[in-house]
């Protein structure tokens, strides 16, 4: 990699930003990770992807506990939950040269919009959405399954035209391809957000209110309808939004996860951990969006209903 | 209470069958008490009502554990789940004098379609819809927290007109008000059927599905609004299926609920010990019957779905 190449922070170095910052650095890129709790463990061990696609990877990272110390970046990559967008927005400022592309790693409607009010006007924005199966085994450990896409979308920012939005966003698939990551320029990143909501929606839900995983909701006959009719009500949402999705994509995706190895989507994780679920922006958010276009989402809402009342009884415990 | 007073008999003894069959027995009627597991217990220690509204009520019973034993029975009042009414269909058979009334003391829709092919055609068949806090605290001891009327409706067999099955069903529920409960006859089973799911629908299964008994329900926000949509659903199927339940009902029986003391509803206790759980009656055959007035149901075939789920999930652990 030569001297000239950009320079990459990660905020939020759970399973998202510890595999895509490793795969970068192992790759010879300039990479930065800003952490919190695993500052310690990644200080000393370095972070380490154990995956079932590459092996057992573990090397030595730049570390910090402190954006004050960090040096400013042209890239940087959000991976932490959107939970947390508002308080990192003032470090993620700290963190960015002038011209830094700022790329949410992150699923759900309306993070970006969220954010874009909390950030300097001259930081380009984009989104970024992560097909993989990874979690976070311990502190700076990452446990990899299978896939890794990453498709970028440009939201906002200074590119002053579609052709220099393109330029900013194929940059990006760029580092990700030269770090061995398959990765894809989309031109609407609204609509891209939605098609991945087709996923997020039941399967994040039905992990956390039916505590399963992947292949026990794919085995039982009515947990699959239930799949099926929530699919549907997100592909009937995005098309009320004016998005229409590719015919088939969810009878793809719902066949891809048959395939998949047993999976525990992230709210699990969250939800065992009682950490907050991302319910406002793969929930409230697509729900509210379909609503303002005159669209019922019944079964999500339902879904929505049982999952807050659930995640506040997690918190609470 | 005189001789000829009609002979009385429990099948199924959990909550339902052990309070009704107490407060007859102690009111003087003749009342004759068809165990199974309990047998022991109850033949030992008689029935024992743990009454938030009466006190403490305990007093020797007669017990049976084979049908052959007991004598004929005019009426015969069935408190078991509806999971085992085809199981219990030739007992009730055999435990019924030639003019019983065979009343089901159960939820949902569809049971006495189902047991009505099973028993012989010269029995009544009566539906009883019980508005009642009780549950099975061990065998033979029942805890009452609250309520405890039964309403009463005919469903099939000798009576010849509706003059006929009026004065069955009125005598049944003289019965009942001669032991101190209120008891109304119902000139429509179906839709008082459909009435009484307006609460077992969301009540039971969220209980089930959230782990929650009624007063954390009704103190959060959003199952609230998932409770009161769930009713909504139930109001429109009854709706598809010809029966106009009374207007303001939901209003009015969330509002009960919420005056009510905490409450696990019997489809929780099914699942905390590992029953079968009564979906069929419950969920499967509104949906269906609904489903056939081409009326879909969303929500409520969500929870089904889910409920199903946790089901089979549950007997299998």
């Amino acid at each position: 990699m030569n001297t000239s190449s950009p320079r990459i922070g990660i905020i939020g170095t759970g399973a998202i930003g510890g595999y895509y910052g490793l795969m970068l650095a192992r790759a010879g890129f300039d990479v930065h990770f800003l952490l919190r709790s695993e500052f310690d463990a990644v200080s000393a061990n370095g972070i380490r992807v154990e995956s079932a696609v590459h092996g057992t990877l573990q090397m030595p990272v730049q570390a910090y506990a402190d954006v004050a110390d960090m040096p400013p970046c042209d890239w940087l990559l959000v991976g932490a939950k959107t939970t947390s967008n508002a308080e990192l927005a003032p470090l993620i400022a700290k963190a960015a040269a002038s011209d830094c592309k700022v790329v949410l790693l992150q699923n759900g409607l309306g993070v970006e919009e969220s954010l874009r009010p909390l950030l300097p006007a001259h930081l380009h924005l984009l989104g970024g959405l992560c097909f993989i199966c990874v979690n976070r085994e311990a502190p700076g450990v990452v446990r990899h399954q299978s896939l890794g896409a990453v498709n970028l979308g440009y939201h906002s920012g200074p590119a002053a035209d579609a052709a220099a939005r393109q330029h900013v966003v194929e940059a990006g698939a760029e580092l990700f391809r030269a770090a061995g990551i398959d990765s894809q320029a989309m031109s609407n990143l609204a609509q891209a957000r939605w098609q991945k909501l087709v996923w997020n929606v039941p399967y994040n839900g039905l992990s956390v209110l039916l505590r399963a995983s992947t292949t026990p909701l794919m085995a039982d006959a009515q947990s699959r309808e239930l799949i099926q009719a929530l699919m549907a009500e997100v592909v009937e949402g995005a098309r009320s939004c004016g998005h229409e999705l590719p015919q088939g994509y969810a009878e793809h995706l719902f066949a891809v996860t048959e395939k998949m190895p047993d999976y525990w989507p992230s709210m699990y994780h969250d939800f065992a951990q009682q950490r907050p679920l991302e319910l406002a922006a793969i929930y409230a958010e697509p729900l509210a969006q379909a609503r303002a276009a005159g669209c019922s989402l019944p079964r999500i809402e339902a879904l929505y209903q049982a999952l807050g009342f659930i995640d506040r009884h997690n918190l609470q415990r």
